[in-house]
């Protein structure tokens, strides 16, 4: 049988799938940032016409599902499997927004790495001949999250130099088996990894250790070396998680600091937008990946990206609880060719 | 480019992965049912020596993965990748099942659908080269899932005639390569089925129209009869929404009826121990395929298998927002023969 798993948390991809189409949805404040222009579509309310929070990031998902379509002139039902999910309660956000449209849809939890996540099985689906397209997908909102981790917010509670805040934005890319790139080549699968972190604030702490050994893996179970890609690029570690990855690869003499970016890092005008450490959230690789990341490639500003989801999997139950923080980290390289 | 993918939302795996080992847990309850001797671990007292319910599933997991691994005599090192999920939120009884075992992790959200969506996800892994060895588990805990959705118990809410009972208990497969089987062959994705049931106290008849689909296609798709299959099982319709799903299929001329059977009447002695419509949760399907079903298969009862994973994906939330119920069914073909 062919082995497509190299070394050992690894696997590459035969028939590199493509990327025939992606887009992205934000909210205000990301659509004040820096990234402004990327984005597809902007709410000016973040309701983006619903009553509820919950049922606004749907909407979020939906729109850029549409939009994704549209730009390849395809319909829902020339999907053949989609990747889904977000960091609500039994992932509302995301089963919603695939309710009655027909599509083949595995649902998925990686919190803030859902992207990563998605966009590697989905490639293992196209590039595997178990689908012709497939679709990536997730989301996060500010007010639904800030409902369910933090709530009541009337509290007040003052946000720490560690903290960071969840994106509203959303991200669609849409997998085929033939297409002008960009193309997914290889992954790499994270494990379950917690150094002992237990401050919720300082989800960056917690996610970086899950980074390091993603990256690290990835660069030795392929023989690369950072110079490899162009770009080296974290979901959502933030300013502090961002030093913390770098500095743990220094020590191991693996080198990446000037072509490391962090979408959390790239998505807010940290000092005058009040970021404090960054962005976070589903929605925040995915609504940077979506946009300003495949727009880059696309212009062939890069070529070769090294694109690494961290999410944290703690629940507001397990820090009640008294646990520590478990992290993970999907890696997925995008490149112009083919290769 | 090889095409795995068969109709509107099927596929076949080319080289069918052979399950090398499983094991099911189960709870005080369970083990009082017509299934007892099924089960290879079972606590008397449902705490597994835990302080919380999460954490008692948590353990529960653990004993799933450690006992299937022992049966094939297999390290944590010798996985590949494991897909795992469960009811909680943010699913944190699989994440800290796995958290530092150095295990490549993908993490998923299929609510009572999960064994089969970690069956299908591990499968094509292992069908695509992707993984030597994939594990599949999943877990439900009565108390877990009672304080989640039905909080506070102190209420005393009196539950209905369709009500279902959380099952206790878990599940893991691990499939290869190579091995003397059962063998995976086929499977059908499921999409997101919403008819309008609001109640969430009967999930059944949510769940029967996505089940109804799911296997309608999955006979189109590949040109089948019920008769191919000895035992077509559902994972959690429970006694009313087995009915519903036999009599949709019945207006079809689709007479599933004789071999159609549901886990969550399979587990409970649903009369005397008082069950209403049967046992419901993501261990429910989990541990009477890991238990009951693959030892019917194993003495050569039953040599095909269509096990079909039905989801319920409500959140309290989406109920109190006043949203049906979303639902989904996702089919995996066992088989004692390769093929």
């Amino acid at each position: 049988m062919e082995s497509n798993h190299r070394g050992k948390q690894s696997l590459v991809f035969p028939q590199p799938p493509a990327v025939l189409s992606y887009a992205s949805v934000a909210g205000k404040k990301e659509s004040e940032g820096p990234l402004r222009d990327s984005f597809d579509v902007v709410s000016k309310d973040t309701s983006f016409g619903e009553k509820t929070w919950e049922k606004a990031e749907t909407q979020m998902q939906k729109t850029a599902i549409a939009r994704a379509l549209e730009k390849a002139d395809l319909q829902e039902s020339d999907i053949h499997c989609a990747y889904v999910g977000d960091l609500l309660n039994q992932c509302i956000g995301s089963t919603f927004s695939m309710r009655n449209n027909g599509v083949p849809t595995f649902g998925l939890y990686g919190a803030c790495s859902t992207m990563a996540e998605s966009l590697l099985l989905a490639s293992m689906s196209v590039s595997g001949g178990y689908a012709k397209r497939a679709l990536a997908l997730t989301s996060s909102h500010f007010a639904s999250s800030e409902r369910q981790y933090r709530f009541p917010l009337g509290y007040g509670g003052q946000r720490t130099p560690t903290a960071q805040w969840t994106v509203t934005g959303a991200g669609a890319v849409i997998l085929g088996q033939q297409g002008d790139g960009p193309f997914i080549r290889r992954a790499t699968v994270g494990s379950i990894v917690d150094k002992g972190i237990k401050d919720a604030a300082n989800m960056g702490a917690a996610m970086a250790p899950a980074a390091f050994e993603t990256i690290r893996a990835h660069l030795d179970d392929f023989s690369l070396a950072p110079e490899d890609y162009d770009v080296i690029v974290t979901g959502d570690l933030g300013k502090f998680g961002s030093q913390l990855l770098v500095d743990l690869l220094e020590r191991e003499g693996i080198r990446i600091g000037e072509r490391h970016e962090d979408c959390g890092v790239l998505i807010f005008d940290i000092e005058s937008q009040d970021m404090h450490c960054g962005g976070s959230g589903c929605g925040c690789s995915a609504s940077v990946l979506c946009g300003h990341l495949f727009g880059r490639l696309k212009k062939g500003e890069i070529n070769n990206l090294l694109f690494c989801g961290t999410g944290a999997m703690l629940s507001p139950i397990s820090t009640q609880q008294g646990e520590s923080i478990p992290s993970v980290c999907h890696a997925v390289s995008i490149h112009n060719e083919r290769g």
